[in-house]
């Protein structure tokens, strides 16, 4: 029968990140400005968006699913949101039918006042202290761990609002951050051991700027001021910016993820060009693992393009595009024959043929999830004649799954927690296989190795080495209080 | 200039009833006869409806902006809707922009387990209430009175559901018919004085029904069983239904403007039945306030037509569609001129012009509220060539607002509250205005007259006298807690 | 199994008129006022409706699925068709899927310019034209009978405008009320037997207004100036009006069934008020078939109230409200099971049970179509305990299909082609059943009695005699060109 | 003021080809396949997309405004698309506000039964051809090109389709690639020179495929067989392919630019490989115009991307990635202030800050239109602190506009056309600029230069020397028949 339902992989064999912030104080155009950020941003999260403004004490929010563009590409809606001070959200959802009400920022009518939030990254108690506000007495509207931190303001005793929502996030554990803003007041907070990117910035008009990631200042002409640090919270008013670090700080544990593949090679993150270290990881690769015999260093694109430039840079080889995206791949298309499925990678991916035909290919990626998308595009790229398939990964395995907010696969599902290398090399076609060593990532990066006492990045994913306590993991012993859950739909019908 | 926007007054001078409520246990259609009872009970509320069913222990939801059929005429949805327990509700709105978040019922996570509700009516104490629960670190979604009773079962102490809403509901003022759901439960409560409608049915194989009028039992073929008693709780369970009485009684004070316009003419409410009640009044109307140089009693469709056809039994005057109502009428048309935006009442009604030329004509009406219709339909009357027009309102003055349950506008705008009789007659335009007598409609109710010390209804939007506390209302200095809004938009935008 | 998909046969048992035109020549509100006529006549097709309006040389055109008010009362929408002629159309379409290309007014870019046209009626030779036209080149781009018209007038010869609709008309047979319009032109005609209504309306600040209906006439406050005539081309430009007869007349032949239930009650037709005739057809019909003992006399509501008032003012018994019909009936429900199927008809109509038990009622209702309404209704009125129902038609028994503009099933399913009236009233379920006589409809409209040689009217669905010749009717022999279908669906995507 | 609104000049300054087209016979996925191999044509046109597909004599199409994906992508639309014949289309369209009725395929009801047809290119003679039909009384309801071929069909004398439509493509001239279809026919025709390319490819399980590009053989597997040849209609049929050249031919003059832009470098076009042949331009260029201090080699991505690898090889600079490409950009912003709109290339583009500073950056783009981008992103670059930037273009100067079916500005906007080399380096702010000379483009084709007696390919936008008789562009003497037009908005409501 040819009815058979089915999604097309199309990226589920990336890693994703879960969100990207933004925030402006001080300019009269701050929701324009967060749209944009937030569009610069859009590589961190594209299943919905959401903008809250603050004009004096009146709070105005927009929320959509979909991009940045659809949107907030409209004047008429950014007119709407009125104010000098305004936050937004990119959110990546990991359920299939994501929800209005778990779109982010969160917005609440607190005793003080409003009070909105958006946050970037996941708190590994969240489940825990949900559990004991539901006790208590509070409602929760979403699934979403950011409304944790909004009702531990409400309950909080403090009368300052800073000081409730320092007395919240004492509370949370993970990695997380924060764009808040409340009546005159935009506030930044990253976790105690700086996991999530924050940068801070200034318009040259006045004004400062909250953002996941450089590029979004760039895209409005911000200039980079500094990271927000590890452990500090940012308070920025009329008057100008305080710095707090009210948390406690724990060291320094960058996500070394956000270098392989999640920010955007034009951002700058805590000190480091993007593009230059992936660069840097594909020559360090080219001499641990070489392919002299090679004729041609193809890309797996976009995400493999600056190392495999790098790669081709040390290795002399030279750097082509064997495989050409497609980026007009939208929605994934739903099939009704088996014949047709079968097609699915070709949506994007597409090998250069006439170019690969009888030629050694040493192909670069960033790295390797499941599998299935790699063992296809293996194929592809034999079936367009290549004599030799190589393949080097600008990671080291990603062997274990993620609590700080990169929706990961359980490790089950992870192929490199399962098989030996050689094995991989086998399972998905290639001649050779090598990722990239720890240590070789950690000399990439300007290190002389990892440091295992004190390790100088979060590398969870590849070491298994969870510098952030995990707590409703392990408290889970399947007997904890069951959440209700309310399956809608809603349609604006007028 | 000829770009001035104007909204046509059409329905803008009737009294709107806030909403209607209905249940079902006990059947696996819950849904689909929860969707029909709410498309019987539309006239009770036209701007949103939603649905909440129950299967085992997992809520289903589906909330619109619109009319019942816009959405749950959908099969695919009602499906979606699993579980033999499903309540739902039509809201009738008074702001512009309904938001989907203000939609009922209202549904929670609790700790006991899920939990979802709909009232019809109106809270008395519900800003109080409020003040008190965000001081305590509750998080309110919405601006709706519904949610103050969730929050309060949500802090209650108690550990049994049931004990939960009996503590939350001896905490409220006001008049209201609930309909809840939980977790093999439905629960039907009317108010002390049972001011609201709240009807109990049968299915004929098994499950019972909570409506807000028999028309909406009617529908699904239900038999009437009898009306919730003021200040009763009914339980329902596959085992049966429970009747308590937990929250006291203070007498019977039934609304009697349900009989004079908003209940259906083919409902039954509290034994009487609603035709033959405005037929009534009619009677008593023509009896009070004869005309017997009358060529013809002409009603001000639809409302106005049983009591026309009352007014014209008893006067011996021929009942004629002297004004023909359009009932393809959608939204308000917004027009470019003056020139048109005059022409407004004629979307909605049309003088049969060659049947009412000079003829003297009694109009009957249920009510004046601002006036304007009024004026408006007596003027086309005349254009139409009308020798004398008449007009005979089967309701005393509505001189007082109503905190109860209905949308009624300020004191200061109901010209029964502003002007006398003789003026009203001046300013719409009649050659005669005559109200029926506050005793002739308890006479027409079967009564001999209004008992003044234990009145048998509730009339306060004629006499001022409200039964029920008026504690938000009597609390405002305006010096209280301002709510902090959250001015939203939200879009699917896929 | 539960998925049975149906429809609820809400309105399918009555006959339903295919189209309603209106037309503004002199006012710069032109394409607002055809808004608003076209909602004054959406009774007479409420599934598409478009507008086309003429400034100087350039053609503006807005066409939507669905009823006038949900696109129309958009300022912006009106705003956007610019000039000071406008034509407009209500479409009833026969098939389940109207697409946008076969809603009216047609638009052709012509040799000597543009020119729109729509008509109401229905073409008896269409098919036959489209074939001699398709041979000879002609792309139709619809399945309307409209567009054989202007290909017509594309392939004439002549070189002024009204001479090439002239001699396209005096190609076509059947009945049709066209307005169309050109640069400077606006232009109504009305086919040689009138079957179908035209009147000619004046706005006081000047203009004209060409409409089906004189309510259209009240809604924009217009003056009626007569009835365009059988045969008549009215010619309006800035320099006035101008009538011609360029067709040959043939008679006068107006629709009966206008009288009876397709036209609005406050509308006047031909010098006929529809509201008196109705009424007088209901004293016929109690005279002719009288029922003493009835206890009420119950309108089948809307369409049977004006005769079950004069049936009731003729007999002296009470006229009652003893059903009540709900007007928020939007789309048909699709429900998943037969225990929900079987409670269609009371999504429009409910019993008002308490008034109606034990009474012996006359139901008075304007045609019986397949019975199946009828049906059902006396099974709701007999549930609410009537002792018995007897039943009164204020049209002849409809015995055969119409070819004029009125969808009719076929004649195999109308009930009175298949049965006696005694077997109707034994299928339908009543104690007694009468349908006025032919020559007692022709009494109430003021005739002696139907003139068999020359009728009055056009009363074809009751005798058999059509007066315009059925070309493509008695040419279908089965082997005639077969048309080649698209199926399309379009999507405005963005 | 602060609300004037703008579109971002996102890609205003690209050539943008007007379709691409594709055709299957013989398979039961007939219309999914074409919705694929759309989607791997998208970058041919974006605006909207119509896929019209055979089954026996049934026709059934569907059309939308966006992007293949947007619409195709669900199962059920493809389903309801039967048959094992379909063609489609993807639409670039050079109005802001395109029209359903303009999307391609066009069909019609001819007097032999259903015929549809799309094409790329553009007809030289179309608004001559329109005239003289319409005067002969044909009815057109697009501003298509292909609806003249279709109408000329239409009016043609032959019996046979096949003859119909030869006779129709010998009237046209210009630059046209089609797919048709029929009952039991795909047809294929490419103009008399070949100027817009059209490929043959065959499905493993049997069947046939006309594509634009082999990029869109590649997606569904099938495998290319060769190209249509100049002046060649292939008939395919389930018997097989029969090939004819009705029309003569005249030449091969395959256009140019498709090397240089236009088609996806993974596609191989009449025996080249379009990325080696970018490679090969850069290589040229390299040779031509190089840049000994430069530091690095930087593609404007993603166009210039295989020119400058070609550039850096060729010279021995290191290829990098200085700018980077946000592929998010959906729609254009449009945006409330000044200040905002000055951001407006960084939507698409950013600088790679910290690579470029203090860098001698060579820049390679494809082409310079109008020039306005081209100055944004030097000023980019400069403000990352590049020291120097030169400029290199991989094609000759476009100083002419194109007829043949690519929207390019009117001469006056070209800069090319209006200034020299030297102004245009001062204008766009670089240190030094070069193009490709056009022998040098020629040779990277592999010819020793170009021959300017008889050209190998159309290069009219660089030569000036057009190929095909410009008809309609010689006749504008500006007194020509006006064609009526209608501004039409359609909604479909429900």
């Amino acid at each position: 029968m040819s009815s058979i339902v089915n999604h097309f992989p199309t990226d589920d064999d990336k890693l994703h990140e879960e969100c990207g912030v933004f925030g402006v104080l001080g300019h009269k155009d701050a929701a324009a400005f967060v749209a944009l950020g937030l569009h610069a941003l859009q590589h961190r999260g594209q299943e919905a968006v959401g903008i809250v403004s603050v004009d004096k004490d009146e709070f105005y929010a927009h929320r959509a699913l979909g991009l940045v563009d659809d949107t907030f590409s409209d004047g008429e809606i950014i007119e709407r949101l009125k104010g000098d001070i305004a936050i937004g959200h990119n959110r990546y959802s990991t359920t299939g039918d994501t929800l209005l009400r778990n779109v982010q920022p969160v917005f609440a009518d607190l005793a003080f006042g409003g009070f909105s939030l958006a946050h970037n990254g996941n708190l590994t108690n969240a489940a825990t202290l949900r559990e004991e506000l539901v006790q208590k007495g509070s409602l929760f509207q979403s699934t979403m761990d950011t409304e944790v931190i909004i009702h531990l303001m409400a309950v909080s005793g403090q009368k300052d609002p800073l000081d409730r929502l320092i007395e919240a996030i004492n509370r949370i554990k993970g990695a997380y951050s924060i764009v808040a803003c409340g009546e005159n007041l935009l506030v930044g907070v990253r976790d105690p051991l700086g996991i999530r990117p924050l940068v801070l910035g200034r318009l040259s008009e006045g004004g400062y700027v909250l953002a996941s990631e450089t590029c979004a200042l760039d895209i409005i002409g911000a200039e980079f001021v500094r990271d927000v640090e590890p452990g500090e919270m940012v308070v920025i008013t009329d008057q100008g910016i305080e710095s707090k670090k009210p948390f406690g700080t724990s060291g320094h544990r960058f996500c070394i993820f956000e270098y392989i593949y999640f920010a955007r090679p034009d951002s700058s993150l805590e000190g480091h060009s993007v593009y230059e270290m992936r660069k840097n990881i594909g020559m360090e690769l080219a001499s641990e693992a070489p392919c002299e015999k090679a004729d041609v260093v193809v890309p797996v694109p976009d995400s493999g393009v600056p190392s495999a430039i790098g790669f081709a840079q040390a290795s002399g080889v030279p750097f082509e595009l064997g495989i050409i995206r497609n980026h007009y791949v939208g929605r994934t298309f739903i099939e009704p024959t088996d014949r047709i499925r079968h097609l699915g990678v070709k949506l994007k991916h597409n090998a250069n043929k006439s170019f690969l035909k009888d030629k050694v290919v040493v192909l670069v990626d960033d790295s390797i999830v499941r599998g299935t998308t790699s063992r296809k595009i293996v194929e592809m790229v034999r079936a367009a004649g290549a004599k030799e398939v190589h393949m080097r990964i600008s990671s080291p395995p990603t062997a274990h799954s993620c609590f700080y907010g990169i929706d990961t696969p359980s490790s089950e599902e992870l192929m490199a927690n399962k098989f030996k290398v050689e094995e991989i090399a086998q399972q998905i076609g290639v001649d050779s296989l090598a990722y990239i060593s720890v240590d070789g990532l950690y000399r990439a990066m300007g290190e002389t190795a990892r440091n295992n006492d004190v390790p100088q990045y979060c590398d969870a994913c590849f070491t298994g080495d969870y510098p952030v306590e995990l707590t409703d993991k392990d408290n889970d012993d399947g007997n904890g209080r069951k959440v209700a859950v309310l399956h809608e739909r809603q349609v604006k019908s007028r």
